[in-house]
């Protein structure tokens, strides 16, 4: 398969266009409450990869949408990524100070305001996406994106994975335990966008959307092994946060627990897994093998 | 207007059924992660008023039902408040050992798993809420149910009123002021528990909404008056929280900016623009004037 270390063109023009979405769905930081909507701003639009956007909009393409109606949905999964990051490098939880190369919400904020960003933030990802499009919405896509968005994130979701990370701190997991946080933690919303996406575009076939699943599920993977390769080689100016983080917190990881090649192997496989799951999705699919690939070669 | 520190027996049944309902609702305590779950749980199975709820149930009755149909958005209220509740009293935030006579979750559970409960809850909300009631529900009054609980929950509701909150610690504000931050903090989801029991029930009616609107409005602020009121006259073990604490915490309550006798007047003159502003729905409105009343005399 072709190397993918950065992202091909028209993926790199959607992120401009889920940048330019984020920026209009948020609240204006020069409106009351300022101090709440500046947190807010500075936590979802300090950059990012915008994977899960780019999975909503890949997902939609597969399915021959392409328009306006992917937008609420790319922007509710960012913005409820960017308000699990928030709450996370809180310092009740993972106590982390540079995120994307910045300081942390906290940081800038301080912890009440960052907690409540965080709050709000959950909150406007649900209303962005209880917001009918037009005259034409369909109702019953959206009731099903918004009980998928908050079964992703929820106890059995983004938060479960988060509470099994915490109790793993110091713990010696097994690699199936590892990729079952790993599955919670970061897999369900990345699982989730891939479904909103392909539900925003009218996909109803259970079949497709079980493949898309098995997709979500091995990109999902493949985006955190290549994350725990890369804390164990990269350099914290490139990767944007504190390098080596895991191994300092005693967190298991893939390398801790397999080691380096085998971490190398499993990445294969699981972008191997993904492209299987789309075979049936023909060139419709190119956005999202473009995307296996470049969840698991990115250099940051 | 007949005096009620008490609730009318139909209004306790609906207690009852609000407490098995949230039961239900809530993942199982011995199901993992554990931890988790048992935050949640204890976060909202122990006690409290049920004011909201009881708001969906009384509405809803208003409008003409009173089936399951009500239980989601029921449920859905007040697992938003008792999230709020669980993130408010956070270190962090205002620093409270003792909740409804109970330490709090994070006493028991650990910041951590306190913040995680919460987020967990606010999703959980919004999954219940996005559940279809079988085969005949209404997607469109579903949707409507969603968006409003999400515009009542976020930075332009509860969250941005908790902002307000956090900046009005030691100012000087105005009596206006202060009924605006306690309109965003407490008042935008009593208002949604209102609408929503409305929305369920299938009203579509701009102008009974708006009605709604206005009495939830009063009954929001009703509700905090008569808190203030007994932050200053009520003893710990009958309110079930820390006595004085606004006061220590140099917080502006009604008390401290127009003195308790005003205090008291203007409780009496929210309680008639509750009821007036229902007094279209005749005897069909007795519960929510029951909880109109509730909220200005009760005793804790």
């Amino acid at each position: 398969m072709p190397t993918s270390t950065d992202l091909p063109a028209p993926l790199k023009a959607l992120v401009g266009r889920a940048d330019e979405a984020l920026a209009r769905a948020l609240p204006g930081g020069d409106l009351p409450p300022v101090e709440l909507h500046g947190a807010m701003r500075y936590a979802v639009l300090g950059g990012g990869k915008r994977l899960r956007p780019l999975l909503v909009y890949a997902a939609g393409h597969a399915l021959g949408r392409d328009d306006g109606i992917l937008d609420a949905p790319a922007c509710a999964v960012e913005i409820i990524h960017a308000y699990s990051l928030v709450h996370d490098d809180l310092p009740a939880m993972d106590d982390d100070a540079l995120r994307r190369g910045r300081p942390t919400c906290h940081i800038v904020y301080g912890e009440a305001m960052a907690i409540l960003a965080g709050d709000a933030l959950q909150a406007l990802a649900f209303e962005i996406l209880a917001t009918p499009h037009g005259d034409h919405d369909d109702p019953l896509a959206r009731i099903a994106m918004l009980r998928a968005l908050g079964a992703a994130c929820g106890a059995e979701g983004m938060a479960g994975g988060q509470a099994f990370d915490l109790s793993a701190v110091g713990q010696k997991l097994s690699l199936v335990d590892l990729e079952r946080m790993h599955a919670y933690k970061t897999g369900a919303l990345i699982r989730a966008s891939v479904r909103l996406g392909a539900l925003a575009a009218g996909c109803t076939d259970p079949d497709l959307l079980s493949r898309l699943d098995r997709y979500g599920h091995a990109v999902g993977l493949a985006f955190q092994v290549r994350d725990d390769i890369l804390d164990v080689e990269g350099e914290s100016a490139v990767i944007g946060k504190t390098a080596g983080k895991d191994a300092a917190a005693d967190k298991p990881t893939f390398p801790s627990i397999i080691g380096l090649p085998a971490s190398r192997e499993r990445l294969d496989t699981l972008v191997r897994d993904a492209l299987d799951a789309i075979e049936p999705l023909g060139t419709r699919g190119e956005w999202l093998a473009d995307l296996a690939r470049y969840s698991a070669q990115r250099a940051h």
